[in-house]
């Protein structure tokens, strides 16, 4: 191992040989593997090897990473005993005395795993039938289980989701809801990037080790796109990377044995329509799963404004599919555990698998991505009487496009070249509609160049 | 569970919940499974089930377990959550209390497990390439990776072979020599039926328990017409079926890291020549592959005779391979120790794996079976002067063929019909092997009614 | 590490370092082990290492061992860091390749171990209260916790008493029993010895790895006089050496959750007096203590001129404290394990420990020996309406007493010289133990010179 | 449990039954237990319960803890299984619904169980010799190993000094360094309070996470004295209490593989003198210790300061024994990871114990308290030529006398009463001394009413 000198931050060569789920590879699959990663699949690999190599790293942007380590390349080697991953011009920081940091090495060879296996098995020659909810669903578990991420356990694992840019007091308040988590022996899985991604991992890692729970799992779901842009904290320990956003959303709903939602974004504020949308259907009403929204007081407003707009448009009915805790950690761990015990319960009587949710239903319009364009938002039906679950998907889709005509560079020309999106809805619930985008933009949770302006008109 | 009564045999029926390989299941999978095993495959599923149930009784004959269990019955129900195994009329004996006893449920899960691979994966359907040498390889390969056999650690297994019915003073001494071998830590694997195959595994256990080695391997490899004729012995703690008899012969030569052969029948013999036939190729000349014959002072004339035949069709070379011990168990294991170490540090230097032996060259001929017809045998060639390799192989099938002929229905029936098998042969070989097939007799491993009389003629 | 020559038998001397309990001692405590073991002690620890250096050796009789290694002698000395042990003339079979096989070392540490704490805990200089009752119950304690006997997990150990020597018949049916109850997940703890001490062992150990069971307990109890007669057998995996019969026999009723008793010579039947007149206490009316004697058919009448006799002379009461069965070892294992359950209730209930008795009632006359000189033996008091507890008390002093002068050379003498012994007893109570002591001769399990000729006269 | 209403905040009642090394004591033990936890010790044990029950509270000072939780109290009560632990008004925070945190009742059993066997084994009737040097340096291993932190692991343990309120910068430094200690595998003791005894414990927490280090040691040493002004900070895992500090010290450099001293008060450099006068003796010329000091930039005038004292007092030869380094945290690390190596092969080659440094000679005179009184003080002999390490010891009393004299209660109206100290001393040694403690007092490391003014005149 020599430091080559092109970058200006110290950097490692190595040469490094995999362990756990990459050991015990056939020949024809080492050479598919090989192939994979030094073909289509290899710049791909780069970033997201690049991201894991600097996991805790003071900056988390991995883009700057990009920039920091220029000469920074990956290849998978084959061996006759198997892989060997050689890397150049690597962060230093991810070694010690010439070792790579054990835990950051499993981080990279999940990113092969991972994008070996989507590259192999999902890949256009290797036709998995991607097509149908049910091949999508075979999918997501096929990546899940390959990850070696099921296992036939007590239900403990809570869903995290939030902002990865949240407040210093919202930031420690998910510490702390962590840490309550933690000390009732609940595992933790998020996106896994910085902020409500990982203070409760941060929380119950005190609380794991305080009442000496020995085997935890810090899972981070993500997907190419985001973790590109955004570094597995440290405390993963358990990384998958789903194919896309679709993927990694039903991942993180089947996986979850309950879901606790801090504020975040209008993204966060999208995926808990989605979540609705698929909770609301008829054919998951007998399904318990556990919603917790929670935040400190001064996320109050942010909560307040969500349950308003959802109670306007999807009904009273659709508060009973969530609870609203602010300000008591204490309290959102109890509730959990409470919901937790119900799922269980509910998992044996189905007779379902506790590590994959394999009862719940998600239609084939959640698995599937959604074009924001004139056309796709034109076809939108946002009207009372119908079904919440519907209702809660087209208004998700609504939100999703007007975002994307805010602050999507995508979006933004779409909208200049072709006027404001036109969308059919009743006027009422496009109204709430707008007053939840402004409270995000007063609330800073949106980002937007100077004032605030509708990229819509209703059509009624 | 309730008792049936309509064997005399105390029986039991029980629905049982796999673990370990059959828990994270697709409902794909599971469907597949469940129809495989209520198919095709569901009679060779039932023999095989019944020979696992059975396992230690006093009675080692699978085939009258048959007749003592008629109504057992075995079905592979899907539920949401993964697979059921229903059993009907099952042997009491195989339960305590209304419970299975764990050790038989882990042999009955991989019993289910290895049918169903081989139905799925390996059949007509979902073509794997069964065609070519690397194909084969391949599909030996999985078999073992999906029954968890493949481990990444030190070399350590010894294979054994020799008879399933041997004398008691030669399967105390195969005792005795697995006692030695697991005093030093080894491990070991056989056939998994009685006799030369349970001795070692049973030595090995009170060697093991005395030097407080904790993870211990009783590895049994067995294919399905060979299960049905033999339950594996309660000391097998990891079961493989492999789905014939030459793809179980690959697993036993890429798994060990060592074989030792006991005293035997005719099918010992024929492994012997199979084996050399394998380790006298050019490619496999580097190759260390430590092959000890060996058996108390009562069995010193069998590898004699052997011993004596290799010399004089093979030539003196041949005997660098193998190395003969009578009557001293502490200097085999004393030698296999040495030999692993060799192997150990040639796979490093090759950087092959140390779980599965890619580098020994299996050609196409040794991984197809050999049909004894009149044509086949007429077209070997046992003459001096061929590669050794090659005549080995020849040496085999010949072998294979003359026992046909002599013992089993299908032969003697065909030589009935179409007179003895013309072999061309030099007249010094075929004596050797007339000899060889009449110490046989004499000893009383080969076992025919009245006296021995060749079933073949030599063609100069 | 070189061999001497001076015996017949293959010898090795050797230097082994102590692990697990010798190998945290301060310097002063190893200044004492080693004068301890240079002392008094010297002889004593060469006699019992020499017996656990030939453990599992084809001749059990340590007393040989000593003629076959005539040179062999052990010294304990002293290291800045701790002990070392020195063996000279040892027992080649004890060591593979030089090194010695581990579970061998881990008993000959607890030898020197058990040995070390009476020299020093329970010797004059550092003196334990050993006049009192509750001093003899500590002391008890204080070996079993510093031999790391005591553990607080479920209770699951069964107690086997029973002869060294029985007939083969009767061997294989107490490795049944013990087959059975490590069926159902128990622990079993012997003498250590040959015969009913190792059968129950050998059958555990195979249950136990068909039920997968991993942390298997095989306590051997013995004490000085004893281990130097006898060999413990291989299967022992935690030795305790006792410093006398009485505290042996204190430690084999306050760890067991049940004893089963299977057929003996006299000192079997005088084991079963011992327990009975503790169970048949006032105090320990209360405490549920499963009991259970045992054999295959043969050994009927053994138990029912037991039954007989302890009816006759305790009364039908007693009969409620033990259950005879005959022939049936699963029924053994079903009732010790629903007998067990409700031992673990009791010490729930009692807030006592799971790992000691506590709570049973053993008086100092138990703890003491009794020594069957005249005067004893008259002072003997054999009537009925006594409690029952002291008369079996009596009882089994005088049946003590009566095999010491028929077959104890220092009882025969004894007799010789003062004349029979004299004792008190209702005639009916004298002749049925004098019915039951000519059975036992019949049946060969009290081996005397010549016909039995009774030792005693009954004074009315 | 039912919560009692005195307190204004949150208390709990609670019945604890302990675990591991208090749990298998024999009756006598449990009464003596008793006994003592309700006579003398009662008060101590309260004292330290409390520190233990609010460890990882926001307030430090476990004295506030007394005032806001006046109801508390702990009684030790005895049950025929063992004893059992009743909490009265406990702080709730140890508790989560119901249940206290394991964590936190292991440091309780801890408390009970070190107090129990100072009182017992080290009281006055059970009177062990604490008058030699040996003596009490065996009933430091008795504490030690009682506690079961003595183990025979390979040396890893780096011994952490340092002051407990130090800046943030010096204390992010800390963490750093334990980040960097933590990589490569060491393992942590410390004080167990805030400041730089939690530092390196949270630094190596992250970083034996990352390396996927499972059993992982953060040992805090403390005595009654320090614990009840000190709460052990919540990562401490193994905690101990000493009987008082002489001990305290001993037990750190006994257990220590390493030292790494970080910026402290006066008390750290009083420590350091302690550390040296032992060191700098002949006796311990050839042990191998590695003693590092170091800090971030800022402490760089903190070490150059004691740096040139020692240069000044003790010759340049003294220099031999410590290095410093400043802002270094992974030289720091690599240092000390060399340094341990060389004391491994010392301890091989000396046959010393990896657990405890019996090799270390520490004379009887650092193992009993110092008294500074006018007499004492007067003693001293601080002048050139004598042997540096009596010097160092002289040292090391004249200032803890001055500290005395300057800041402590009892020094100061010592010093009213009886005018300044007298001391025998080299003039420019009393002035490198003077000189010492005016720099502390600039960089607030000593904290004195008012200007520094010295206590003491040099006496020729």
């Amino acid at each position: 191992m020599n430091e080559t000198v092109t970058s200006t931050l110290p950097v490692q060569d190595a040469r490094i040989y995999p362990r756990g789920g990459l050991d015990v590879l056939s020949r024809t699959e080492v050479a598919r593997l090989r192939d994979a990663s030094s073909g289509g699949m290899h710049d791909l690999l780069r970033r997201c090897a690049l991201a894991v190599l600097t996991s805790g790293s003071a900056n988390d942007d991995p883009r700057a990473a990009r920039d920091l380590y220029p000469n920074f390349d990956i290849q998978v080697a084959q061996q006759d005993r198997g892989v060997r991953i050689d890397l150049k011009g690597a962060p230093a920081m991810a070694f010690v005395d010439g070792e790579i940091i054990r835990g950051v090495a499993e981080l990279l060879f999940a990113v092969v795993r991972d994008l070996a296996w989507t590259a192999i098995e999902l890949g256009p020659e290797y036709a998995t039938d991607l097509e149908s909810s049910s091949g999508i669903t075979d999918a997501v578990f096929g990546v899940l289980r390959n990850a070696r991420v099921l296992r036939p356990a007590d239900p403990n694992l809570v869903v995290c989701w939030g902002g990865h840019s949240i407040s210093r007091e919202e930031y420690i308040y998910t510490k702390q809801v962590g840490y309550e988590l933690g000390l009732r022996g609940l595992d933790i899985c998020t996106g896994c990037g910085p902020g409500a991604m990982k203070g409760p991992m941060k929380g119950a890692t005190i609380a794991h080790a305080k009442q000496r729970k020995r085997t935890n799992r810090y899972i981070g779901i993500t997907e190419p796109g985001i973790i590109a842009a955004e570094s597995p904290n440290p405390i993963v320990n358990e990384l998958v990377i789903m194919p896309d956003i679709e993927k990694r959303l039903e991942a993180f709903v089947r996986l979850a044995h309950g879901i606790i939602v801090f504020p975040g974004g209008v993204g966060t504020a999208e995926e808990i329509l989605y979540l609705l949308g698929i909770l609301l259907r008829e054919e998951n009403a007998d399904l318990p799963f556990p919603l917790i929204l929670t935040g400190p007081t001064i996320a109050a407003p942010y909560f307040e404004q969500i349950d308003r707009f959802l109670r306007l448009t999807l009904g009273e009915a659709a508060t009973s599919r969530y609870e609203i805790v602010i300000g008591d950690p204490a309290a959102v761990a109890k509730k959990m555990t409470a919901g937790i015990r119900k799922v269980r319960a509910a998992r044996l009587e189905h007779k379902d698998s506790f590590y994959f949710n394999w009862g719940i239903d998600i239609p084939l319009a959640f698995q599937q991505p959604f074009e924001p364009t004139h056309q796709a938002m034109a076809a939108l039906d946002l009207h009372h009487g119908r079904p919440p679950s519907a209702l809660a998907a087209d208004l998700r889709r609504a939100f999703s496009g007007i975002v994307a005509g805010n602050v999507k560079e995508d979006g933004i020309r779409q909208i200049e070249a072709n006027g404001p999106f036109e969308i059919h809805g009743a006027p009422d619930m496009m109204q709430a509609l707008d007053g939840l985008l402004r409270a995000f933009v007063e609330q800073r949770r949106m980002k937007i160049a100077g004032h605030y302006r509708p990229c819509y008109r209703v059509v009624a």
